[in-house]
């Protein structure tokens, strides 16, 4: 029996959010106040935000898939993977997913989200150790504080940081998490380094691929795949179908004991809907266009460093991208507001990252390249973008 | 600085998942084993499995809908809601949600269970107590892991085990957390007791109504509805759009300022791609049929009580549908495979639950009813099941 807490007075129904007002205002105050805006199907503006890396979301194909998907099984997969939520259309995408990318099998997810909840969770507890970058994505943050597991957080890009970690855990099992690409200021992850510190340590490592696929490596293949480790039995990959892929939904690639592994212990597998017939068609027809045309891969890195090169050479503070994303420093949450209000104002959507929505406090714009710009897209992004940048 | 652990030694890297094949040989040992079964389009069988509910998955208006939305918004939405994911179709959604289930505000995530690890998260915290059934679902759960707040679990559907909780608790802040609808056995929570309890110790209550929407309450405003609580200033309810619904997705439902909280600082909705344009647009189109022939709700209630009565009465133990979830107990994991098994042999696909999916250990049939299915239907599927029970 619990003893009894200290007196709690009851606020009428009314006042019990009250709290949320405070923090709103605190929020309000630190410039981090979000709103959200309803974009139409066609908004004349040059989309610089969005991770359609290979502009496929809106190809023909691809929505053409997802359209005919949605007639021929239905708006909706009616269950969980295990129950009846698993079609003929979930299977082959993940055939033709463990082709591409090189490994024994594949599992589809109804997101990138939940795919990482899933594999870190399902792959550690407590009886392992986790070593962490300290910049990963915020889905594999919410699996590892999930895990039970010891869970050490180290320096960004830093084997030697992850070899310590290793060489003094408390457990014999460890798993290393890294993102290939990482999503805010788009650098890549050391991951010949990272395999070799794993091996050296006895470790599993589990890689985000999903700003990689699509972008990096031979035709697309991913990060992974680029880096020699796709189908290597220790090695573990997560991507997601909602950016170069242009659909919804992600997906674990790697071992096929890893997957049946997933199957029978994910919670966020087994207690989810399966993903939508239309979007996982998509991803396959998304595949396949991939598959048909590798230069699309190509184009999207060569238009990342050209704007990135521009933006230096304009003296603002950019990132080297490693893939699409390239990042622009701002002086703060309320001026990369401000600057990216007056892109928009200009015709030019780019993205804003604030706290708590970057690892390290630090506001920026962050660029997309996509497949499908032109060069004067670019001229135009380019001039935009320092013509309004703060002082 | 960590003191050095053990000597650890090395495993060769194709040994590292080794630990997975124990685990595997345990799960078969105790008959816990998972297949997955990719189906086809029309799979002759009589579905008693799924959660499309209304039959609306496959409705021509429903598919229609999110068929048209991919080819005029895309296939994938490009991007988290606040930056590029946000359509004039999330919106709407929102909107009509909101108004069909009679609350303020609605927010859309890209799964119910991503709604509701959001929700758990953000409305609670290290400050706060959370009181929750000890039978709610396995995302509610996952969000309890996360929110770092002190979690006291009570005895199921038991008013006075959640009023001792509270009184007890150390914390200020409160959230009760609960099923509408169980989804296991399909039986309904006292939320008028509930929010009584709730307002008698100044806590907010939050209900996951999935298996409610589109089932309980006026035209299937839902079992929040039902109780009177729509619209109550410390009401939260979640939702998801893939069971009577038909698509994918799931949202929280709420006050105001709930939902805004929910923007700035819901994890799983600022880091997660937005719910695909089809899947927004078939859960809108579902509302709307829904409004247009309220007697959908209707039929699917009488049919799992149908289903339920005639069970019970060939001597089966069957438990009592508050909505369109109708459970009937197996005498062990491996013969609830069996009898399942067998079900599919004639026709019939049946859900079978087995630990891990099932909270108190007890494996089951779980059947779900459906507003189309027919007397002779239902005629079959109960002639099937009794049939084929085990001895
Ligand atoms: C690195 C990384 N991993 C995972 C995700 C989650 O994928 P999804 O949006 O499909 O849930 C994202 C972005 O959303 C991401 O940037
Ligand atoms: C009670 C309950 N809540 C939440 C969910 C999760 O919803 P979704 O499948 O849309 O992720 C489910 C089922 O999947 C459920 O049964």
């Amino acid at each position: 029996m619990n003893a009894p807490g200290p007196a709690i007075a009851a606020a009428p129904p009314e006042q019990v959010f009250d709290w949320l007002e405070t923090e709103a205002q605190r929020r309000a105050e630190a410039g981090l106040v979000r709103r959200l805006r309803a974009r139409t199907p066609d908004t004349g503006e040059l989309d610089l935000a969005g991770n359609d890396y290979l502009g496929l979301a809106r190809e023909k194909r691809v929505a053409g898939a997802a359209a005919a998907a949605s007639l021929r099984w239905g708006a909706g997969s009616t269950g969980s993977r295990l129950v009846t939520g698993s079609t003929e259309l979930h299977a082959e995408l993940e055939h033709e997913l463990a082709r591409f990318c090189g490994t024994q099998a594949a599992l589809v997810f109804s997101s990138g989200f939940a795919a990482n909840l899933g594999v870190v969770t399902a792959l550690s507890g407590a009886e392992s150790a986790i070593v962490t970058d300290k910049y990963i994505h915020a889905s594999l943050i919410e699996g590892c504080r999930l895990s039970r597991a010891d869970v050490a957080v180290v320096a960004h890009s830093d084997p030697d940081a992850v070899a310590h970690a290793l060489r003094t855990r408390r457990k014999q099992r460890a798993l290393v998490i890294t993102d290939s690409v990482f999503s805010v200021d788009g650098d890549l992850a050391p991951l010949p380094e990272l395999s070799a510190v794993c091996r050296e340590h006895g470790a599993a490592l589990l890689v985000d691929d999903a700003h990689g696929l699509g972008v990096l490596g031979e035709g697309g293949r991913g990060a992974v795949h680029e880096a020699g480790l796709a189908g290597q039995p220790d090695v573990v990959t997560t991507i997601t179908l909602s950016k170069s892929l242009g659909a919804q939904g992600g997906a674990v690639l790697g071992p096929r004991r890893v997957i049946r592994h997933l199957v029978d212990t994910a919670r966020s597998f087994i207690f989810d809907t399966a993903l939508a017939p239309g979007s996982a068609a998509a991803a396959l027809a998304a595949l396949g266009v991939l598959r048909g045309e590798p230069e699309l891969a190509t184009r999207v890195r060569t238009t990342a460093q050209e704007l990135a090169t521009r933006l230096t050479a304009a003296g603002l503070s950019v990132s080297t991208p490693a893939a699409a994303v390239v990042s622009v420093r701002a002086p703060s949450p309320d001026d990369a507001v401000a600057w990216a209000a007056r892109c928009a104002e200009h015709g030019i959507r780019v993205g804003c990252f604030r706290p708590p929505s970057v690892p390290d406090g630090v506001s920026r714009l962050r660029l997309t390249a996509r497949a499908d710009l032109t060069e004067s897209d670019v001229d135009r992004a380019v001039q935009v973008i320092v013509d309004n940048a703060p002082n």
